[in-house]
């Protein structure tokens, strides 16, 4: 199995733009030292990612997710294509509809049923602008194109203004794209285009259907159904002992993050159905940070941690890289950053997908 | 006079994205250890001033420019407020309506004669989310707007979903604008709104076209119009003696810029015109890589810069801030970095605007 990081971040309230970019920039360097294959950015990611760029050297950037009824198309296409060059290559791009209200308020969208149709629309512009060829493109939502080449003779000695090359390293773009709900939509739309697939942890029944979606749509579109390819998002802390890693992660900004702001939300959103039927049908009343700790977050020490992933593997078909959801250890970020260098090089190179055949030589792997 | 840097970059050809990205970056942060005042950007600016906001202490940024027709106002709006929140403040925005056709095409603009109102439309937008007011606004090119706030009781002890803050910095985004033709209505709508004024240099007749179409424009619409606010960008080389800085200009990366690059392009818009007039009516056929050093750059040692400035100072009223356009010296920038100290430290300080009063309180100077 693969390590990424997943960073919204969940910063502690108060917490300044500095400091909150800081802390991102700071998780973004030592997930590189520790040898994390990716970390995927929630917010401003470009602006994280660029300040990441030539301060690390191994692990794959992806903004999570840019959300595209949000941006011009073009724009957006230029800035993404450029940071993947910057990066060479360590880069991909998550793409979102948008859910929150008031996101789409924002941006003068009262109803946000049609976000998905503007995604589609503006993937297509993107990737006609990757292509560089000439085309001029106007949608129900928004507008597109590539100019012709322009003439130019080399033998003048003069070098006048070329369209730069704004596609992605090596020509493509690898795209991801997130689910939550059950039978989720997006992990619908993942498979019909042969998307990486990215689901957030919410049960294990909710997350087989999210492959079972995926995986139907991959095939029904002729693309291979990868589980190497497939990212789970999960809250995970690990340190030398059980004791330990509960503690460092209950009585620290994990567990404030929690008890203060993830936990309410849980509940507004009927997040916690799923846990709930993982525990053997436990009820919502129960739910307290212990409980937390026990049946939601994956913690302990790496060898507890790997029996607890395990158990997940068995029961649903596993994935290829964990996204270690990131929280805010500013104020004293060791055991954080020893949480993050025992996931990486204790727990994840010793967890397999069950059954797992080589991969198919028609996908690439992200 | 304070220094600033316009960095465009004028990269020579072949250049990886990833060398491009390195020497902004190199330049922004010496330029802060040099004493500049400010950088503007012009290409990529969000991902060059994000990564060099956390690598920086003193220097402002700005990008120069955002060209508002090609963005989602609103995204807009909440990126650059939050750079100047990361930066603590140390950022305007500049900001333009697009000229060259080939952006306008990647957008689906093939006619941009409406861009102007594009401009205007997006502003509003993003200075009424700046505002953090509830609207909602249609106009004739964009859509925005802003959410009521959510109800929210702080004695249920947990930390919900609101609104993060994207205002600027102080509340108050400062705002450049570009002008370049003689007469240029990019200067009347910076003297309309009171924003910034920054001018490429191209010869004292059309520099005194820009002030005074400012000046008009500015106090029409009740606004002072400030010369120490005003900025003026140059081709400037300093080294020890003027040998030394006519060798590392003309036969270093600035000379090779210009002989490949500029002078094409300056040849093909008419840009030459009023440097010709500044040089007697000389005319085109004259113009060689001595010409421009003698006649379009201002190079040489400290004390030959500082009188060749004081004379132009004369000439055309002065300025507030010397925008120095940068050159790609990535190879060796040993004898850039000096000439960026020199300019830093013994030649802006020892300008002053003629006749200059005192900054009137009611402008902020950036």
């Amino acid at each position: 199995m693969d390590s990424g990081l997943i960073h919204v971040p969940y910063m502690r309230p108060g917490r300044t733009a500095k400091q909150t970019f800081d802390w991102a920039l700071q998780v973004a360097i030592e997930a590189d030292r520790a040898g994390f294959t990716e970390m995927m950015v929630a917010e401003h990611p470009e602006l994280v990612i660029g300040a990441a760029a030539l301060q690390t050297e191994r692990i794959k950037f992806a903004p999570m997710a840019h959300l595209l009824p949000y941006h011009n198309p073009a724009s957006l296409a230029i800035q993404t294509g450029w940071l993947s060059q910057i990066l060479e290559g360590r880069y991909f791009l998550g793409i979102g509809a948008g859910a929150y209200p008031s996101d789409g308020i924002l941006r003068g969208l009262t109803d946000l049923s049609e976000n998905h149709l503007m995604v589609r629309e503006a993937m297509e512009i993107m990737e006609r602008v990757w292509k560089r060829e000439p085309f001029h493109f106007e949608g129900q939502f928004f507008k597109g194109g590539y100019p012709e080449e322009q003439p130019h003779d080399p033998s003048s000695g003069d070098e006048q203004h070329l369209l730069a090359d704004y596609s992605p390293w090596g020509g493509k773009m690898d795209v991801a794209v997130t689910g939550l709900s059950h039978n989720s939509p997006s992990m619908k739309f993942a498979g019909e285009r042969g998307y990486i697939p990215v689901s957030v942890f919410s049960g294990s029944s909710v997350l087989k259907t999210h492959w079972d979606t995926y995986e139907a749509a991959a095939l029904a579109n002729g693309h291979a159904a990868d589980r190497s390819r497939y990212h789970v998002s999960q809250d995970v802390f690990v340190a030398d002992t059980d004791a330990e890693a509960k503690k460092r992660s209950m009585e620290g900004p994990m567990g404030y993050a929690w008890e203060h702001y993830l936990l309410p939300v849980f509940k507004r959103f009927n997040q916690l159905e799923g846990f709930l039927a993982d525990a053997g049908g436990a009820h919502e009343s129960e739910v307290d940070l212990e409980w937390i700790a026990e049946h939601i977050w994956i913690v302990g020490s790496p060898e507890t941690v790997i029996k607890k992933l395990e158990r997940l593997f068995e029961i649903t078909g596993g994935w290829g890289t964990l996204q270690v959801q990131t929280h805010d250890y500013l104020d004293d970020p060791q055991p954080w950053f020893e949480s993050m260098h025992l996931i990486a090089n204790e727990v994840a190179p010793k967890l397999q997908i069950p059954g797992a055949a080589p991969t198919p030589a028609s996908t690439s792997r992200v």
